[in-house]
């Protein structure tokens, strides 16, 4: 089959004939439709530092997907032959504490498919049953190949109390937009959006952001729009000019829930940026096993969120580089791989 | 100034010519312009057994108001007069260890205005300034005059996680339909009705409503739209049969939100209806005070929810019996006094 | 083996000779050293209503136990031949949106051991390895053999808020008696036990209650104690005049966490026992997975709660009619079988 | 009456003899018995960076302590002259949308007695009746000059689920101290206390700390003792260090409650630190009002919790200079003044 293939240390994709994964008895075989890109393939692509202390080449890239199933194992009784699903790509052990006791997404034994063992750029992948998730038949493989990053969206938004909050996202990445879309969906007051391009800031307004604002004017309009700041805000950027605001424009006594990863340390004033103001934080990170998907698919069928207008942009596979390339240029929402 | 009074040990009331109030240091005069009516009053109205063991004539019936101030006290500090206002009725005494810690809607010296003091059937009422509720600019006076009820439903319905659920509302009078609404916007999945009365359920579907259903067919509709039952009830009518569809219809390990107030004792099975499920119930009082109020607030100013299309019927003063008979007809929504 | 059997639908058990069990390749088999004797067992064993209707002869009967692993099935890989261990009795699917999303004990789906397949008063019993949790070196099979009823505590304690609560027990049979303990050890400021059988109460006291009282004595405790009434009330006893004296005696917006059954449904005052007075309810069924079940752990671990003195009566599987006798005569606490 | 006075923008206090303050008719007058002498009073004493951007000499220091009340102004209805007392030191404006919903705490308008207006290191103070609080009949003075300290630990460990948790706590101040007490009896399973100093250490472990140790083996304690670190920490301490030891040490999905404050912006990095271990952060600002004041009693009225210990020094007002410096010299727990 065909796959993208982190062939060797050094930068880039590989598209190589490889062979179709086999299963192991408590795996299903899943034929892939739709894969989507996302900012970690691009640190692999470039073969960032963090690519470099993670991953261990050769291996098929890739972890956000949708398909068919082709073959189930001789354990599996809740997955079918035909079954359209898309998966969490998060296979963590099930048995420690940690994913006894409601905090899988925290396993640390995680292996997440694409960066540790092969992922979904790919003809077909190899899932455990356990992960495999199902799409209602009104759900396209365009929008079940972007469950996990919505799933990061649904993860930030509804672990914060959203009806009735006024929220603030910074960093209108496909995730952020997201957010807007599920909190405006989830009765927030107000969805006021930041981010320094204008193609992402138009796509969070027609997700529904009721306001769209540039960094350097995040303030005013936070000072104009609520009483003593925002009720929780959605830190999806990663970048520390952003993160200072986030906490600056919180509320005393209210929430930050921090997605995006700074590439390095930077300086914080733990004393009047979190302590004084009597804020909460909460670190995301992948998705909530299984509340996060459930919460996801009710949402999708109420009718209430549609993540379709996001995708921007859709390659073959063998359009690898311009995949990433779009990616990197700031003006793209979702980027899909569009594979059989 | 007219009002609208509990005269004496009977049933009705009486249109009366009454002394304005005077005011303590700590109160605010409030010239009335909308006041809605509450199946309370009806209580009062036909004198019936819960009002004879709690009320003792004579007084000025109604708690729900909105209008603007016209005097204020001299320890008064942030009411103005001219303030366009409504208030909550519940007086609390904001120094017992229940109102020292967020829970001031269950304190038991609680006196509510129309019931245990002077109430806002009239063309002025007093109310202390802690209980005063600001409404803003583009509020009318009509939504304000219903803040009351209203708040009953966005206590009943956000102190339960509505975002993604599946809610049942069982018993569609204007709390039931203001929850509708709130439900929707708060990101519900499905919200499913049930009444035994048409106009109210077109009411309930106006506002939000997916599904809209006789009480005797909801039992097949939520097996049909539901795996394991519903995620919430907020249980609305206080009919037995209700009650018991509420908790045989809410999923395992669901929520049951009780606001409605059975006339009597009734037959319940705690093993099977219960615990055996996993149930928790919460008993609905009031208002969480202000909590609720802030929630309201900024739901109204969001436009995602407008309760306009409840208010189905007003009267001047001096229609009070034919006001009372509408609420009695079924037809009603919301019943309102026009009063200045 | 020797397996204590409800041979036919009639009362009473069989001691039999039955092959030992063969295991599934996910399964374990252990050999069982103390199993604990539960009200179940005597429902089952006198074959009364509840039982007639859920259970299907023959089958080995018992649910509560501790033992040593002695098979591992092909699949297993956490459990070792020689483990010492208990086990969560309830068997679930595991892959319902209940157990995918932290409410597996209310799975829909659930086998319990000893009363729908086979239970653990025998010399062996097979298990899914999921199922099992290991005890301690320190942890004696007496103390592992009754994890089961200590997680219902466990479970009923430790989802109300009980550091600095005043808490009220009523019943106080097994279950209370280690819910005392709990409370004690979680930083109750109260832990009012009430019972009609001085045995118990003399039990709760040793295990950590403050007060111990008959139930006619009860509410001048409480009001004398407390100030508006207790915070959370554990209701461990199913007797309806129990139960009201539960809402009567949790103070406004309270916490009833209730774990007893009454036989039959019973007459309830919705509104004056619970709306008005915003309460919340629990109800609780089995332990949580496993959140209860490390909790329990970490509780043994530190040396704050010894179920030792509850277990007051032992005997051998021979011995079964005599253990039966011992539960019903209302003088025992814990009963156990010494297998092996 | 004498006072100790920040006289002028230079270090050091003054003993004065100053006019006893007059009420206000919502306040009380109350003579001061015993005061606890604060890390913010030696901030002020010095007058460090900090004190010279918030304070405004002269006014009289001091913000902990216990007293009679002498005098009650005439809208006060529940203080009465000769009750045993203490207060809140946060004097807020409790009408603002933070205090109306249960975030009092964080009143931007907050005014701290001893640092925006006259304190307690004085024969007499008066305080709005709000923010008094009434001592049961035994607790001592000395304990009552203590609860706004001890307040700071219930706030910090009672918003995290302490039962049954392995708790860290770095930083063994006199709050941190405290706090070993609580967790201990709220029930953790283990509490340990990392400090650099022996004597704040075995204060600690007199305390309820099951583990003391030096920040240099504490990585190696928390790795032998927990599986995948604590549960909860506590950060007392405000030392990056210890920040950075807090956040390394807590184990996935745990809970960091942050009180220590840091005297400069530090670096931190949030990715590997926060994000990816799915950490949650609280931020500790004074006490709720008033639910952590309630625990507080309830915790002294159990009689599980007996902070005597702590107080290791007392001195009259006249040595102030003695009690600044027993606290520099890092041996002391809690400093009290004798004052009556």
């Amino acid at each position: 089959m065909k796959a993208l293939v982190k062939q060797a240390a050094e930068p880039g994709f590989a598209l190589r004939d490889v062979p179709v994964p086999t299963i192991r008895d408590d795996e299903v075989l899943i034929r892939v439709r739709r894969a989507g890109v996302c900012g970690t393939d691009v640190h692999i692509y470039e073969w960032d530092d963090w690519a470099r202390g993670r991953c261990v080449p050769p291996f098929t890239v890739g972890h956000e997907f949708a398909g068919d199933v082709t073959q189930v194992g001789s354990l599996v009784s809740d997955v079918r032959v035909g079954d359209r699903v898309t998966a969490e790509g998060h296979i963590v052990d099930g048995r420690c504490t940690l994913c006894r006791t409601g905090n899988a997404h925290a396993c640390p034994y995680t292996k997440v498919i694409g960066v540790d063992r092969d992922g979904c750029f790919a003809e077909f992948i190899a899932m455990p049953a356990t992960n495999v998730w199902h799409l209602d038949d009104n759900i396209s493989y365009d929008v079940g190949g972007i469950h996990d990053p919505m799933g990061n969206a649904f993860h930030t938004a509804l672990t914060a109390n959203i009806p009735g909050a006024a929220v603030l996202i910074t960093g209108c990445g496909p995730i952020g937009i997201f957010a807007a879309g599920i909190c405006r969906a989830a009765g927030a007051s107000r969805v006021i959006c930041s981010d320094v391009n204008d193609t992402r800031l138009e796509l969070a307004r027609q997700m529904g952001a009721t306001d769209v604002v540039h960094p350097n004017e995040l303030e005013a309009l936070v000072k104009r729009v609520t009483e003593f700041g925002v009720d929780v805000v959605l830190e999806m950027s990663g970048v520390p000019s952003a993160i200072h605001q986030a906490f600056a424009l919180v509320r005393p006594a209210g929430r930050v829930q921090m997605l995006g990863v700074p590439a390095k340390p930077m300086t914080f004033d733990f004393a009047t940026e979190l302590v004084f103001k009597g804020v909460t934080v909460y670190g995301v990170t992948g998705r909530r096993m299984y509340d996060t998907w459930h919460q996801m698919s009710s949402f999708l069928r109420s009718g209430k969120f549609d993540p379709t207008p996001v995708i921007t942009h859709r390659f073959p596979l063998e359009r690898a580089d311009d995949a990433i390339a779009a990616i990197k240029s700031g003006a793209a929402g979702k980027v899909i791989f569009d594979i059989a």
